[in-house]
């Protein structure tokens, strides 16, 4: 779920800001219409004031739409932080505003009110902050904005939320040593209040997509084609090209719910879990065409729930299956073909 | 198409600002937790930006639809008035937060576009224009409103964007004379730039509705359950129980398609027309959840198209032919159920 | 005290809203600059929210100048009404913004805690009302805005507030015949709840100014030059060029106490009254540097009191003298040079 | 010259945020009465426009006052910095609202237009940075506040500003040796581009005001009533009570050129500097109250200007007297009283 400052423009896209400030033509038309002259990306924070959010009603959908797990944007690579962070003041949901910790309250209400794993999504780099362009100026040899922001955030993420999923991204300008994730991954696994049950992906520094990490993501709307020995998931959006919440849309920017089951088939008889994105508004809300797309995906389902989860593990996986809660029994998995053809 | 100030708040109801007059709990609430203490509604029309909005967008989606005419909101209760009305100053989309012609854009998108008939809805009452709260408080034996507001408005409106159809509402707390209805009528059909093709509903004072004017709709979401010799309308809306878009709204409050089509097939059984309301957002844009209903509908009726609209006109009918484009064959007519049953 | 919808820009002058329409480069820019494109002047009236408005506070400041009355803007030729009015819907300070009766306040503060007698101003016209601009070009042969607009408001005016002067402007498009003047002030000396104590000023229809109605004013910042045997009065304005409070004046946009004492001496050595103006801020408060002003008036005025209000009518006075407060003794006058030196 | 978000909200106090979140009353009910719940602090940063902000002229009203140097807050104890520091992301005059580097605007106006020194004013502390807090918590043992976001500010204030006052503030609540003054007070006087010319004050850590560092301020309204060997600051503020620039102020609450004046040779006869705080408005200017106090008051001084300014250094004097521009002959000191009787 993609949910930050850029819900407030709600145009285009989640990168926005990035668009804007290298020049995109729709954007910077866009707000030299609706804008006065000088107004800053800032400035819209004072406007994502997610009055309608209800985290039990966000909850009962995602547990009407049958998904296994959750994972929330709790900072994009705008550098707002969706809960109080001690590291980004001024620049979060509490501070301007929501004047809530959004993560947290979901965290909440996910926990106590369905059987959905929480997790969340981090973004590592932050295109504008002033610390990390420096480091980056630096060919990456001072680690500022590391030590200052973006570490001390996750640590404090998990900390306090304990998600069971982290959904790292950003991470493809420096490499892992940078990052210094290792030591948070090492942290992670052994040391951190969700040592036993979490599971991470593999975007960590340049270079580790797709081969290092947890399970892995590879790409956007990841689809491998061929049944594959080690997880995997397909990170992807029912808006077909975009992440966010977007006024402009229209239907056939959608996907229909059979093109979603489709994917869907797909992407599990190659092994691995679909990752299916919804905007919120920066009202607070699921728009109706999200929430109908997650019910119509959950009839479908309950025809087949029993073939997609009632499953073992896989015997040749590599990785220590007791992180993962998807898995499939060895008979199911020999049966399936990888390539589904497209539902009747 | 129900659209206006309240679009702005947009929020449970088109009828808003009444229902907060009135002391609605919920509304008093919402404004209490989210504006300025003092803020009034008419403070709403700064924000009613309708930057997004493309009547050529609306008139296509509307021609997709399989629509075969549109009916927009001209002015509410509220008293707003989408065009530059003379009569409204400082109280329209062209002096406040649009600035723009909504009204002539949709008209000139409509006809230059699609081959649907252009409608307008009016109110001719205004809850708390003071105006009117003197004539009622005069038992309507004065008449400032009506001639210095609500008629020249109505009068101005159709010499100026020439609808096919008069949508009138907001007649029920005084009689016909009050309203100088007749006159208007007389008007309409005998001298207006729209006399060989306007046809007009029942609205027109304290007890004409479902009796006297042109087609009678008689109450929103009318079913008469038997066949009619009269023509009617069903004015019903898409989300079950508002007009207006509702930032609050779920999934489970529109109506499905399959809902619409049942409705849809009931009423023209019985021998009347659906409107089928949709709420634009005060940023100018349907909804995708509107606008898939409106596609899924078309689907429907492409399969069904000639058994409905290739119909010749009801021997039985007393008002003029003419002004009507929606009639049957005799034949089909007589082959027809009125109370169809659910479809499959 | 000129306050109204201007007041929120509070840039440049009290003629804005005109000037910005027929182009005036400045307001223009500052329009592109500050706001975004679309951006109305109604739009503005939102953020007139008087929050700061004390009319106790305003009273005691004008008690403390010393004068002897108070002349309100109740409304400019932007036609919006300080006062909740029955003919001004949505453009009144009531149903907008500031949410107050701005008229009924003052009136009250000034009644109960004050000896000042309390004035309004009044615009016949209003610059951009469609009604108007019709009757304009009609060659002023209708008189639909007279009849719907400025005379039931004026009438209203009296009625409910019961101004001692009315101080009428905005009157020169246009002949007292099609304002309905002579009528008016038929009604409001003869008629009227102030008949016993009302004056008025001079603009009441084209030619007018200067020859006809109650006291003169001929001219802003008017100046004889001669002793005058009728009453008039010299409307001037503490900014030496503006009427309403501008955000981006400089001390030396404000005349000196000095200049203001000397401009006063003139005008009743002359035989006037001088009123003062001062524009209040769209938040509600008299700027230290016009109470500074006020106050410093008052200091000079207290030595020399006696001087100018002990003082009986003038013997060649025309018109009635009941209806005037500001009145000297024969000897006084007499012995006045009407040129006054500037002070030492 | 206090200047930041304060400034919008522009009440009371530029505490402000901090009397606010310890409930004080008026703060409490002003936001209340004035804005949405849920409205942060943060959130008046997007209303902080500056449009009318032009440095030559304020340049022009400082040297036109007679000031010999001026002090600009750089950043207060909210924690905003007026210039696009690399340390306070989205939480700077540059990210938000303004859009615009105030102090280097300032700083290169002063410079070319003016005599007179360019100072800033910079707080050590900062209320609410949760950094601090947590610093504060572990009773100032550990100093990652001052490390990642204080120390580097001010620095790179030095570097890109180079002001010749550095006018330290917020020490209070910890040593001198957790601020890390005594580092950059070595580097500002040894090392840093304003070494030669640089004075600073004594707010650099607990129990060091008054004592310790360059010039004394001792207290806000500092008035030692004796001849003081030490060159001292009385920093004061021409609205009595307040710093910002207060919409609620009354002329009363300023004191009179009369007063301003008295205390200014009381200060200098006592051997200190005056520094005149004046609070600018959020829209960019110096409100025309202060203009004429600070003009008011060049018009004493050119009469006295050489008795105050054409003088030589103490010969008692510790501190390198090069540091200091204000210094007296000797033949004059002694002859000045320390305590003036008020100005006849």
């Amino acid at each position: 779920m993609h949910w930050g400052v850029f819900s407030v423009p709600s145009y285009r896209a989640v990168w926005f800001w990035n668009y804007w400030k290298n020049g995109n033509k729709d954007i910077t038309n866009f707000m030299k219409q609706n804008y006065r002259p000088g107004f800053t990306y800032a400035d819209f924070a004072a406007d994502f004031k997610t009055e309608f959010y209800d985290p039990k009603r966000w909850a009962s959908i995602l547990q009407a739409s049958g998904a296994k797990y959750v994972v929330l944007v709790s900072k994009h690579h705008e550098g707002f932080t969706n809960w109080p962070s001690n590291y980004s003041w001024n620049w979060n949901s509490y501070d301007t505003g929501p004047h809530r910790d959004l993560v947290g309250e979901l965290a909440t209400a996910v926990r106590e009110t369905t059987n959905l794993r929480f997790g969340l999504y981090h973004s590592l780099y932050e295109w504008f902050n002033l610390l990390y362009l420096k480091d980056k100026e630096n060919n990456f040899t001072t680690q500022n904005f590391v030590k200052m922001k973006t570490m001390p955030e996750l640590y404090e993420l998990v900390n306090r939320y304990k998600p069971e999923v982290i959904w790292s991204d950003g991470d493809w300008e420096a490499s892992d040593s940078y990052w210094m994730s290792k030591e948070f991954i090492a942290w992670l696994y052994n040391d951190s209040p969700v040592k036993d049950t979490v599971v991470t992906n593999d975007r960590w520094g340049r270079g580790d997509m797709c081969h290092h990490g947890g399970y892995l993501t590879c790409s956007d709307r990841y689809n491998p084609k061929t049944l594959q020995k080690r997880k995997f998931e397909n990170p992807m959006t029912i808006d077909k090209n975009h992440w966010g919440f977007r006024r402009e849309a229209n239907i056939e920017d959608f996907y229909t719910s059979r093109e979603l089951i489709s994917t869907f088939a797909q992407t599990i008889s190659c092994g691995g879990n679909m990752l299916m994105n919804v905007g919120p508004t920066s009202y607070g809300t699921i728009q109706p065409v999200y929430e109908e797309r997650l019910l119509q995906f959950r009839k479908w389902m309950k025809i087949n729930e029993e073939a997609i989860y009632s499953s073992k593990p896989w015997t040749t996986q590599q990785d220590n299956a007791t992180n993962a809660w998807y898995t499939m029994k060895k008979n199911d998995r020999d049966e399936r073909l990888c390539h589904f053809t497209r539902l009747a």
